[in-house]
């Protein structure tokens, strides 16, 4: 398994196909189980009810060459560093911003995680008064919050420490309580800022 | 040149590379002269000067195979088709979703150039108070139009015609004054708009 900045995750599968191709898959194992998969979901059961419309961004990639003989086909691209975030949309006309972010840290989430483009990307989105959030899962504990991206932004600017203590997450954020439809009922908690700001 | 389903054109470059590979380069020939470029450069500019964050999104690409030998490089990939918009973001806080499309007819915007996910997208923001928008630029005038998703989806919902006049868009929306930076200042509609709604 192989880790990039971009935050994705690509597994080698076990179809061999030449020596040096092998099928692609992604994988969310860096984000605990399916922290991405559970936002996605949750944001189709706000979409269904029309409560709001959070999109999954497209991962951003640099096309090289493509074969044009039948339907275009791409044979050479990269991965680009993600200079956003995971999700973006609408909340009641207000512009929202999410992270996810998955940490197998006991102790505290790294600020590491997030990457100097994507701080600038959250505090541009702030500036311009949308709201910006991070979902951060600590798989150990099986607990997963929301968090104001101000919350991580403040802490960044004004503490020594390069990561932020599990313990402190009760205090900045709020427990996202998981269920089976939507899986992570995360929108109470942006109701909430949207209401105060 | 090849024009595809989700909006974009790909030239064959003329540096043949082998029998059915060709160097790749996008273009944006069938938005006029530079229409998406125009718009990205306006809105580093808004960036720049702090008046909002509109982005980019990134062309949804479905990735099939990847090659691990060095860096992850990817030997197979599909364009999917566009289900969204091209660009989104924020301005005072406020939700901003913005399709470009340039039409080289004389007389009229044909509908068939917006999909049908497209519409429903549109319809969604809407529904949770996002503002959308059109960019249609008319190549044949050289007029450039920024119009409400709204006023399209309502002709398209109440007109038995298949496509917009080019006289009507002088009363369904504004014309955009092209300028050195930006080079097409469209915020102050999306400003108008935002304030009445």
């Amino acid at each position: 398994m192989i880790k990039y900045s971009n935050g994705l995750t690509y597994k080698k599968s076990k179809t061999k196909l030449s020596s040096n191709k092998v099928a692609f898959s992604f994988s969310s194992a860096n984000r605990g189980m399916n922290l991405e998969e559970d936002i996605i979901q949750s944001n189709e059961y706000y979409l269904r009810n029309k409560m709001a419309l959070i999109y999954k961004r497209p991962t951003p990639i640099q096309v090289v060459k493509v074969d044009y003989q039948k339907s275009p086909k791409i044979t050479e691209a990269y991965f680009s560093e993600k200079s956003t975030t995971d999700f973006n949309g609408v909340y009641q006309g207000r512009y929202i911003d999410i992270e996810a972010k998955s940490t197998h840290s006991k102790s505290s989430f790294p600020l590491s995680n997030i990457t100097k483009k994507q701080f600038e990307h959250l505090e541009n989105v702030i500036e311009q008064g949308g709201l910006a959030f991070f979902i951060i899962e600590f798989v150990k504990h099986a607990k997963t919050y929301i968090v104001e991206a101000r919350q991580i932004i403040d802490f960044k600017n004004n503490e020594e420490r390069k990561s932020i203590p599990f313990a402190q997450f009760e205090e900045i954020g709020r427990e996202i309580k998981r269920g089976f439809s939507p899986r992570l009922d995360y929108l109470p908690f942006v109701d909430e800022i949207h209401r105060n700001s």
